[in-house]
């Protein structure tokens, strides 16, 4: 068990993340998981719900935990200008991407027992100069395995109810997906969530689902050929490396009640083979964990929620599952 | 109200058909609604479950109401060999066929109210000259829209628990998909479901949601350009048609409770994006209906269970609502 605290960044500060945060600490003060957040101290004094709270400016992340039943800990970094709900601000950007920088750091070195982000918007990143697809890339920079790993993270994985998927491809245009899948990034995704599922979930022998990119996983060459051509030799390789996968399986009779329990994770082939059913079953609730770094990294599946920030109306219960699903795998990583 | 039965086509015999029509005709046999099998008589017979059950051969249709609470009644069209349960035979392929063609010619003629098909297998229907990618196909050229209509059918639509959908692009290869979506093929897809939903479903004022191709609905372009240069275009022809049409909507988003309120059907782009969701709210009881044909047609949503045909372990849920969707939607056309 790590007595450090989570590193929570803030996100844009003009989108939920404020709020969602504030929400988070009053859900979990009592019993934690203890939290420290990486942002602007401002952003979070005038975010909804956060009248009467104490705020508790921290020097290092040591103190967190014992401050955190007391008051929201933060390690103040604020931004040049005030943010303003629903009004992204580019001159943000530099400040946003500083929280989530320093929280990789602090988790490297083991002073954050994990990081969890808040929702960034990509468009206001990029203007101010971010190169990255999203969180699961940066920290994939930030945070690299060690040179020898043979299957290297980033990954990313949802997971929601007993669901649990981890994706091939992320955010690309599905024209493109098709060009996109290949053996060995099957056969990577394949060993990154196998060894995650053991390592950070404590499943002993963890079975993967496998599915196809075709209807009907491609009946068998008549409505498509990757699964031939890719998909089931990629499994054959998982399985002579020792994991236990199957399919290629059709997505549509992969995630229904009575499916879900033959296999501990999904693999899918694109972004929405993988988040209609997380969304689905749970549309408020689902994590993102980012699988195959050396850090702890998740996140709720969430945007920004520029439309809705500032109103009190945010749903917090993507951060706070995040939160306890970050600790839940600190704990299992730092062992008994 | 109409007075005609049903017609249902019996499918491949070697396949679970046989079992399901008989559990169907055991659960619907007291309170209907009626129906009549075209199909082979002996292949009823020797189903699990027929034991002890009167087959009623017909001469005609009209006597099909009748007749159907006192023993099951078909129009005995036999296949030249008897089928065994899990071997499908090419020589029982013009049969089967036919047993299609007649339960449209019925169709159409008003002596049945609709036609309800069991699942066939295209693989060894090609082998005996059929030349259509599906049920769907085929019954768009035996029973065609008039000439001069401007949104023509045969559309596919599915239909579980409280969800529609209806697809632009049914049996592709994932990497044809994109090149595919159009226009024109959005346009009439989403004309030829809202009138189905006035027309077939007695939904006064429909409300369609349109499907995204790409993640996040290509976001803004940034994850694909088929929103931005087709389906908005074709969503804001449909409006200029008379259509409530929304979108593209993140396909993500589109199917969870409190989402499947706010539209009556969701149109899709592709087959998973329209399947996952559907074989998730209700696997063993989706109902597949043709939309934009003179004639009323429903069928169970799932194959012909080559690997369990025989052992009456097959499930009859989906024909069941099936031909209880067919009755419903004949009643609505032929008006009170």
């Amino acid at each position: 068990m790590t007595s450090a605290p989570l590193a929570v960044s803030l996100g844009d500060p003009a989108g939920i993340g404020p709020e969602i945060v504030v929400a988070a600490w009053k859900a979990l003060r009592t019993e934690g998981p203890a939290f420290v957040v990486i942002g602007d101290a401002g952003a979070l004094e005038r975010a909804p719900g956060a009248e009467g709270i104490a705020l508790r400016p921290l020097a290092s992340l040591a103190e967190g935990r014992a401050a955190f039943a007391g008051g929201l800990p933060i390690l103040d970094r604020p931004t040049p200008h005030p943010a303003t709900p629903g009004r992204p601000d580019a001159s943000a950007a530099a400040a946003i991407i500083g929280w989530i920088e320093e929280g990789a750091r602090l988790a490297l070195a083991g002073e954050a027992a994990g990081l969890v982000t808040a929702p960034i918007a990509k468009a206001s990143l990029y203007a101010g100069g971010f190169e990255f697809a999203g969180h699961t890339e940066f920290l994939g920079a930030l945070a690299p395995p060690a040179a020898d790993e043979t299957a290297r993270g980033p990954l990313m994985m949802l997971a929601a109810g007993d669901l649990r998927v981890a994706l091939v491809t992320i955010h690309e245009p599905l024209a493109r997906v098709p060009a996109l899948i290949g053996h060995d990034l099957v056969v990577n995704a394949g060993l990154v969530t196998a060894r995650a599922l053991a390592q950070d979930f404590g499943i002993a022998a963890p079975r993967l689902a496998v599915a196809g990119l075709n209807p009907h996983a491609g009946e068998a060459g008549a409505l498509g050929r990757e699964e031939i051509e890719i998909i089931t030799p990629a499994i054959e390789t998982l399985r002579r490396l020792g994991v236990a996968a199957s399919g290629p399986h059709p997505a549509d009779s992969l995630f229904h009640a009575e499916a879900r329990l033959r296999f501990d994770a999904a693999l899918c082939m694109y972004h929405d083979q993988a988040l209609i059913p997380v969304k689905m079953l749970d549309f408020w609730g689902g994590v993102n964990i980012t699988l195959g770094l050396p850090i702890v990294r998740t996140s709720p599946d969430h945007g920004t929620g520029f439309d809705i920030a500032g109103r009190g109306v945010a749903r917090s219960d993507s951060l706070i599952a995040a939160i306890r699903m970050a600790a839940a795998i600190a704990a299992r990583r730092a062992g008994p």
